[in-house]
């Protein structure tokens, strides 16, 4: 039995755990890796105090400040978190644990977009991660599936990397910040098609070809690629979660008020998995740290 | 006539700031400083990604972080802010700016404890700032008045500088983090006393004594000293703020949802003039961000 369990070691569960740490809490950590969404983040230039910094590294100086208070850590998947008389009840593919208190912090995952070829050439030219499988495809050309931030930094990255980048979006313009779409500008092997859908992945052993709708002519195009990264949202990370707690809203997201609090007395979320209506490192640290002494308040008056 | 406004060069403003900047947002920051509580928070090591840094040089890694965009800044102190036919009004001691959207960070300062001798000896033995004045005692007898984790930093610190430091504090025991408490059993010249009420600060041209009531015994003690730093708690900097629109709460902080609306559509705030139940860099700087997006969201729908 823990006072605190915090589930996730990204951004939201790393500053839930520093705070938890320095606290003296009786807390542990569990999660499936060490580093979560921050280290799948490609560059980030926007969390303040890092100018420029991959999310891999930013991911490891995270780690790094926090295992100065070797918190205790478990690298385990959960399949379901319950109420249990007034405690939590955590079940990973592993063990049990019982918490007074629980934060959920487990960040989001890719959306995928559901179509034909997807799943088959999953690892075989297509991913939902440029940071992981970018330098696969050095000096090949890639699309990137999506319109957004992520979509464009991931399509910024791979062109130091591949020979051509086509972004394939279903909107007529970009919606990332401003900053970036300047960049797309100057990358001359930058390519963006507007008003697209995509039909289907095609290959053999490995992907070959995107066919996709042109939306203004309804006509069906073929790009010849060698990858496609798939950027056009994120899915929270709640599907341990037994739903008739009711704290999931219509997205999945977990319904929090400005310090974390579900409407579970205990039970916190914090970072990409919550109703923020935007996904940041910074959101995801401020909302880790508002969360923990949220619940280390709880603790107290339990 | 700005798109937007940043009120505050702290933590809060400069997160919101960097975002706006991002954006490619037409806006300013109008600050009194170039670092504002940042710059005076002693050592930090809970803002994720830095294990450890003065106050004053994480300010400055903001500083630098926000420079590389060159945003627009003036340092002027704001005396007003007023709606205006669906824009704000801005006056500072200065000049006028109206803004299609505010953020408010305008950050806390020191709360005073209004007993004799307070304001008299201000800056004469008594101050709010370790960071800024705890120097100017090296070797000599300092007091802090308060018992919460920033009387216990400052307690930290000036052990270093000090050569005696005596912790006053009302409530039976400190407030701080179970780390920071821990830490002062480690400094031989930290004396604590608690259960104690501040009733006069004493001196000649500089402060000399503390008079202080034990409240257990109601006896009156005198503390020889030549420093005292005060650390009761922080008031939100809100005065400027028109009490007709009636967003601040009865703590004179400015009441906002998750993502730093305020119940005036085009005005946001964030950071420790929010009233959020925690005031802390990390938050402040998740807050920040919220509100930029948030601000960036009603420019675009306006």
């Amino acid at each position: 039995m823990y006072d605190l369990i915090i589930i996730g070691s990204s951004s939201a569960g790393m500053s839930a755990a520093l705070y938890a740490a320095r606290a003296g809490a009786d807390f542990m950590v569990i999660a499936e890796d060490e580093s979560g969404e921050t280290g799948r983040a490609g560059f980030v230039e926007n969390y303040l105090g890092f100018p420029g910094i991959s999310g891999f590294d930013l991911a490891i100086k995270f780690k790094e400040h926090l295992s100065s208070y070797q918190p205790k850590m478990v690298f385990q998947k959960v399949v379901s978190l319950k109420k249990d008389n007034g405690n939590f009840l955590i079940k990973t593919d592993k063990e049990e644990f019982i918490s007074k208190s629980v934060i959920v912090a487990t960040g989001s995952v890719a959306q995928r977009i559901y179509v034909k070829g997807e799943k088959e050439f999953f690892n075989k030219g297509i991913s939902y991660c440029e940071t992981c499988d970018g330098p696969l495809f050095r000096d090949k050309k890639v699309a990137v599936v999506g319109g957004g931030n992520s979509a464009i930094k991931a399509a910024l990255s791979l062109a130091d990397i591949c020979k051509e980048v086509t972004i394939l979006s279903i909107t007529s313009e970009l919606r990332g910040e401003k900053i970036m779409t300047d960049k797309l500008k100057n990358k001359k092997n930058i390519k963006m098609i507007f008003e697209t859908k995509i039909l289907e992945f095609k290959g053999d052993k490995m992907l070959k070809n995107i066919l996709y709708q042109d939306l203004k002519t309804s006509k069906e195009n073929s790009l010849e690629i060698d990858g496609a990264f798939i950027y056009v949202g994120f899915l929270p990370n709640t599907s341990f979660i037994d739903k008739s707690l009711g704290i999931l809203n219509e997205k999945g997201e977990i319904v929090i008020d400005k310090t974390g609090k579900t409407n579970i007395p205990g039970l916190f979320a914090a970072g990409n998995v919550a109703d923020f209506p935007y996904k940041q490192i910074s959101i995801a640290v401020g909302s880790g740290t508002l969360a923990c002494l949220a619940a280390l308040d709880y603790l107290k008056q339990k």
